[in-house]
């Protein structure tokens, strides 16, 4: 089959690969009807260092179940499913306190030891746990948003929920990726009165306000620090989404969280330390989050999405076939699409 | 009156001062019963650097009121008050939500702009957000346990809510000072099943057993990490208390939590970035905690304290006159006394 290989920085390629198979009897093989490019896959495509062997690239999709192992009991072949972007047991005790990214069996897709899906097909270790079942009728127009389901929209959701965004609080959301963009959606699903995006690139701003940001600030540092305490008396706010994870973004993000406040980090972070440890400590701020239990917000969020009621699927911006990948990588590395769909 | 003055690191003297007066409508004086020497005053006494006018410290007390100002209603001339180590209107909207220490307009005693309570008496701005009466018969041997309501045992217990210290959850306690062996009595009065004390020194150690501790680790660094994961079936525990501030007990605390777990820090930071921002991130641990809120706390901790089902007035293993404070802060730097009380 034809899938996503990268071979260091900016080396992108489509090869033919064997065929996924079953391995272990847990494991199931999906044959992929869409999959898309994360923003997390550009610090590789930034920073990858030469490897012979390549990386089979991709962590989100939605797909067709092919095959099933032995011990596959829940997914059965021709089920329509919602693949995280992490693959869990679902029985652990950290699967049953719906933390499935920290799996005691669990992993992830995409990474160097486990195949990606930016593919035909892709091998689904752990399959009953890890897959999420469509059994509903759903039309083409919804694939969209059901794939973000699988990352962008749960992890959005996951940095409202650390961040506690309440009914009537305020929240800002640091970074207009798809992620930022979901977090928009999530904040506003979850009653926050006043959004704030930091961003500062204007289709995305323009679509950070279709999903319900009220205000936008787009003044980098310390004056972007300014600029919110200015929209909310001077206090900052309840609730800030970090969906960047640079050393600035998470600096400002704490800066800009009111006392008591909460930010939520899902940004994968690029230090070993987080910035701002005084105005954390001082303004006594909870400093949560990490790569979100997408498995557990499926059902949460899914009804909202087969009712219309939400649609993060527009944050993908540009669909391509599998050839499309290398450029895909480009375009979403230079800003030019936020989020890049794979029709394989 | 006399008083405790700080001119620079390691010189601490005790001088003839003017005695403090109603400045403000809204202050009052306490001729002060009992105060004590913090942790937190030895990172002053190992680098405050030179100061003509001298810095009065100290921001622990309990004292009987001397005079109110016109402003003042709730509290009367001979209540007997614990102080706490900020002060506050307790009437804004962050005293209103318990965090006190974010009052819009209160501050901190001892800390070189507001004069502090090593001392036969100190001013209290805010007289009646900041006091908390104690109207009820106490005796000499509960002063120290009223004593530390003022500061550390209102932070242990902070590190403890920050940290979701609850029934039946597994905590550790980073750091074994006088904050730190607070935090194991607030971890067992919460509910811990185990709590593992991570500190060196015997007689403290020794405390913290008869406190609740129920294990100990006496290493540092990665072994110590190694040490709480071989005693929670490699996990790390639910709640982590961090009560040091420094880098590695920072780096500690975070590498302890299991995932999903929670760091509540008391520690005063002494860098500018949080340490463990991987695996803080990748175990969705959060990180909270800040100055105590101890104003907040005391209604909840007082009954404790009066029954004797917690005596946190056994961290005070020192007792002093004015004269003995300069002794008494090289005592606690020496790491020969825990805690100093001082009986002006």
């Amino acid at each position: 089959m034809r899938a996503t290989v990268m071979y260091e920085a900016g080396d992108v390629r489509i090869e033919n690969v064997p065929d996924p198979k079953i391995i272990d009897p847990t494991d199931a093989i999906i044959r992929v009807t869409r999959a898309c490019i994360c923003g997390s896959d550009l610090w590789p495509y930034q920073q990858l260092e030469r490897t012979d062997s390549g990386r089979l690239m991709g962590h989100e999709a939605i797909g067709v179940i092919e095959d099933v192992g032995a011990a596959v009991s829940k997914i059965k072949r021709g089920d329509f499913v919602i693949m995280p972007f992490a693959f869990s047991d679902g029985s652990c005790v950290f699967c049953h306190q719906g933390l499935q990214t920290a799996c005691v069996h669990g992993g992830f897709f995409g990474n160097g030891d486990v195949a990606g899906a930016q593919a035909e097909a892709v091998r689904i270790p752990l399959a009953d746990g890890t897959l999420f079942p469509l059994r509903v009728a759903t039309d083409d127009a919804l694939l969209g948003s059901l794939l973000t389901l699988s990352d962008v929209m749960g992890t959005g959701h996951h940095a409202a929920v650390m961040a506690k965004v309440a009914t009537g609080k305020t929240a800002a959301v640091v970074g207009d990726g798809a992620v930022g963009l979901c977090g928009v959606i999530a904040a506003r699903r979850m009653g926050a009165d006043q959004i704030i995006l930091l961003g500062r690139h204007a289709d995305r701003i323009a679509l950070a306000k279709e999903f319900g940001a009220t205000d936008v600030v787009s003044e980098r540092g310390g004056e972007a620090i300014e600029r919110v305490r200015e929209l909310t008396d001077g206090f900052g706010v309840h609730s800030v989404l970090e969906c960047v994870g640079t050393d600035q973004a998470t600096y400002t993000a704490i800066s800009i969280a009111r006392p008591g406040g909460a930010v939520g980090r899902v940004g994968v972070p690029q230090e070993e330390k987080i910035a701002g440890s005084e105005p954390a400590f001082f303004n006594n701020v909870t400093v949560g989050g990490g790569p979100a239990p997408v498995r557990a917000y499926i059902e949460e969020l899914l009804p909202d999405v087969l009712e219309g009621k939400i649609q993060p699927g527009r944050v993908l911006d540009r669909t391509v076939g599998l050839d499309g990948v290398p450029d895909g990588y480009r375009a979403m590395n230079e800003r030019e699409a936020i989020k890049v769909m794979v029709k394989p």
